[in-house]
């Protein structure tokens, strides 16, 4: 019996994560089998749009109809609405996917994550990091937990875009403090955050800085010359010190004229270092003890990570991938009834440190966050 | 009605190619609708697993019974196999999608061309040049077709591949004369020379140099120690003349030691220039008119060529999506009764280049193409 | 008459300038005629070889004696030794050319300023921030002057060296605050605030943290096995609120594995972007308004910044020739009497902030930097 | 006693030679002591200017005065000037260094390497390719000496320039067969040629291919519009096969816009790879056995060749610092009367083979070296 899968969202996520399910079956023949059943979403003939050409079966227009019904309940709607059907879901036992961030508050991450909590490890919660899935940030992984690295000194992370930097650029959900919860932070820092644990640990204390350079904008539209304020930061920075006595700093910005989805991390241990970009997402920078220089490694080989399922040495892969291995590792656990990772934990956990980042920019100081 | 593909070959390009046909929905919907109708091999069990992983409705074990039952048919078997069953569905009105080099020898290609030409132009024979349809190359073709670039002085190519520098990696058909027809040659010089002569025009003269390095390989298999002969090249150069009066080196190898699929054309106009590499497809570095230095443009964004149906700008795409652009235009034409290119006429072309190139090898001198 | 240069230090500062000044008659023939006259130094014997080889004509081992017979004074010894002997020259109207950070404490740096002032605009007091003086950094200055860059929006600067991260690497002066005030933060980050100012402007306000991960080291030498105390930082992060708007993020290390001399500066404004590293000093990354990427622009043309000096296009030049260029400035302003920058001004400037970040780094809470 | 050097030739070539002379005190203490003692020319004026600014003592206007009384004589003229005063130079047994290409023709250059064989071995006979003396390139010339990179299969340069690109730039001698022999070949060939000689070692056959894009050039100079002809190459490229076993392609032009000194090297072997670029000539990038991709090593480390005579690690040195080191081993060698590389048999083997690569583009056939 295939797993039936209910998606809330039908935009740029809901396209991205349906064809990732599509693709399971050529390149994951292990995969559980799945129906993509009902779409879900408020205006009715652009769901049935997408629903025919997203291959979901049925629609509906109030998630309350589908979370009990379905195997699996995936929320790929905006900030606000990730709270209440996740929980109402979870509540009846239904494997919860969230894109990220987890939520636009503290209080509704914590909210999620109990209601995981309390679902069970056998009712999978996974949070949307799909940058984990990278098999140039698995096989980073790999190096760091055999220790390649040594002891880690240095973390830096940064996310650029440049799609607001154009004043007249439209107001959207993303520039609204209720509905996004924060800007650039929360839609770009959590995903340097989320691999930054994944990848060296824990953070124990953050000063943060976050600035909006264009407080209001145009609504798009025919006829109209609204304006909306922006009420979230266009660009945010922040310093760390992680839990191991590393230091970092990380950043992210919708105004960096020229980047259009440029997120690097880097990482300088006692014995080596390692850089990756995700605009050159088969490659990855490591310099490794005895190196003088560090070795550009196309992650196309045949071991590794995800890729025997793919093409051939040096066939590049692009960034919809990471959702197919994204996807393969959450169904599977669903299909187990296993624990996935992220989880709603590690959406809390991110979440605690998005908002440790806004309290430290309000207050001007460093801020700690409690284990 | 569906198109009815039916297709020969389900090793590498036969899943390259299904993946490709299956991914069209739900990005080109504006493409024809098709049937994966059969699958043709040899060896049946090994046919049934790839029919049903790669969704194909059913399985021939002979191409004759295929040919005149569907409307479209694709020969991804290896070269010596391109000729018959490509002419055999021409001969009754299929169009055929044949992977490249168009054949092992001119005299093989210059029949399929004919047949070609005998079918007419609105039975569309394609040939496998997947590297056309690279959005960063489609993006060169309008800076040259747009005069960007000036007056051509050089041309450059390369395809560097490393996977048979160790002298025990197994011999396979690709080090075969007589079904390969050539080495590194045919099998990567064919794409160089396609994207040149698509580029910058037609190649008048040439002179060749092919080199086997290691001369016998071990047969793969349990319990064999069967040694074969290598009767190919396994690096090949070529130094070229155009039409228009631009001078070209080109080369490929299978011993460049740590290049796995490594594609580069480079060309200087007297206005400009531009470099493209394949492990690096989603980019292409431009110097236009007044710039000092290469411009390293992301070819992401939304009105670059194909981008629209994928992704948002920064969300970079793979190697396989380039066969879903070809896909895309083969199989409109197919369903429009209108010619498509690269076809086999191009295949033609750039066979009579690489019989020039070992021509001029074996004579140690300059071999002109006749027009 | 030649103007006779006194210069105390012979280390590798003393290297680097002295070589700068032997050079300016051929490559800089307007550049003022100067004696290398008086090297200063405690250790007669090594400063005797020292004089020998760097072309001096005379020793000495107090700077007083020397201080008011030279016509200028180079001051290149250690932080804790910049105040005296430069106050002192400057009390007796002696040009003079100090090696940065300007002192180790903000005390020191005020009285050398003040005492700058007092000598007046006629009695040059230079600052030695020679990364100004890069040509791709006097052409970053011109495109950001001309508002190429249109409003800055981000700033972001590093620092990377690794001679410390070994454990075992011996102390010296540099890890000891008393005489170099501080670690990585004043010997490199003082380079990238002097940068920021030169290129963008004033600093507001700065949160900074200051990281010590090795905390004592051998003392080199044979037969001792002393340990002293580091009781500088190994490495700084400081994020930036600056004058026009601008939010910046800085930082350096002496731990960051791989990197020898790699400081990089970039900056995006609402028109374009830049980036240079030091490490490929001839280039500099430019994206201008209308661009789509980053133009790697070979900053050697012959009508590049002090480039109609050295060698026709393409041959680069390297880190000392930035020497060359500020000698040939600041001895060109003590001929003519004229004003020289960066000067005592420009280092207090920067010491201040440097001061502010370490205060920052103590009370965990941002510092504001008063005018 | 100082070596006496007369130096025919006071353009670019004379520049930066005198210069490398000057610098030696200070950097290669052991290099012997010289006089920079007469500077020869036709025009009295400049020649005296250029005497005056390069540091000479003496000028003359007629080598024939000079080439007996000096104990080192520097041949910097146009190529067609080379072999008259070199002859003359060792027959008296004075040791000369002369420019490359040696010569303008075959029959010259055998002449030269015949006085020099006459001469003796404690006679040295330079022949300027100065690209030896990069660290870089020495690094790798240690790593192929050791083994590293295996047997050798590829080898591949091109020298890229644009300056005659525009079909105004006037006319020189270097677009005259009768003085410079040769275009792009034998002024950028040459070096490559030696390059490869080096590193990989002898060549035994060439496929050469020359074009000349402009034929006819103005010449600069007021009040004049008299047109010269262009009787040499803009552009070549040649096919290699090595004694070793290797292939090869090189090519260079003056045609190749946007690059302006860019004179790059690959090799690889059966173990290895490698790329040097002589526009970033601090780096080197290296494939050795077990690694994935190149490592980028910048070669400034204090136990590089020859680096341990500038600056830290990181420090990066300049195209005229290879002068320097070039200077100090010929000179080395004059004062120890012995033997020095590259000498006038390896600029006479360079010349065999640009001799040989315009035999085959004549022919249009492989010419084979003769050992």
């Amino acid at each position: 019996m295939p797993l039936e899968v209910g998606v809330l969202g039908y935009g740029f996520m809901g396209k991205a994560h349906a064809n990732a399910m599509a693709r399971l079956p050529m390149f994951f023949p292990d995969a559980p089998a799945i129906d993509r059943s009902v779409l879900i979403g408020r205006h009715e003939s652009a769901l049935a749009d997408a629903a025919d050409r997203l291959g979901f079966d049925a629609t509906a227009t109030d998630w309350r109809d589908v979370v009990d019904d379905v195997d699996v309940f995936y929320n790929l709607g905006p900030n606000h609405v990730h709270r209440e059907p996740s929980v109402a879901a979870l509540e009846v036992g239904t494997p919860v996917f969230c894109e990220k961030p987890l939520a636009p508050t503290l209080e509704d991450a914590e909210a999620m994550a109990a209601a995981a909590r309390e679902a069970g490890d056998d009712v999978p919660a996974g949070c949307a990091f799909n940058y984990r899935f990278v098999p140039a940030i698995q096989y980073a992984k790999r190096l760091l937990e055999a220790g390649d690295l040594g002891e880690i000194h240095h973390v830096r992370g940064r996310y650029l875009q440049d799609w607001m930097v154009d004043p007249e650029a439209p107001w959207s959900w993303r520039n609204d403090a209720e509905m996004a919860g924060s800007g650039a932070l929360g839609d770009l820092g959590a995903h340097t955050i989320d691999l930054l644990r994944f990848l060296v640990g824990e953070i124990d204390r953050v000063s943060g800085h976050l600035t909006t350079f264009v407080d209001e904008r145009p609504v798009e539209g025919a006829g109209t010359d609204e304006i909306r304020p922006v009420t979230v930061d266009d660009a945010y920075s922040a310093q760390l010190e992680l839990e191991n006595g590393a230091m970092g700093t990380i950043e992210a910005s919708r105004f960096a004229t020229g980047h259009k989805n440029d997120h690097t991390i880097e990482i300088h241990g006692s014995d080596g270092s390692l850089r990756f970009s995700l605009e050159r997402l088969n490659e990855l920078e490591v310099l490794r003890d005895g190196d003088r220089g560090y070795e550009t490694i196309l992650v196309t080989d045949e071991d590794d990570p995800y890729i025997d399922h793919w093409w051939p040495p040096g066939h590049v892969i692009g960034w919809e991938h990471l959702f197919v291995h994204e996807n393969y590792e959450f169904l599977c656990a669903v299909a187990d009834e296993s624990e996935y990772e992220p989880n709603f934990a590690d959406g809390l956990a991110a979440q605690r440190i998005l908002d440790a980042i806004e309290k430290s920019d309000n207050r001007g100081e460093w801020i700690s966050l409690e284990s």
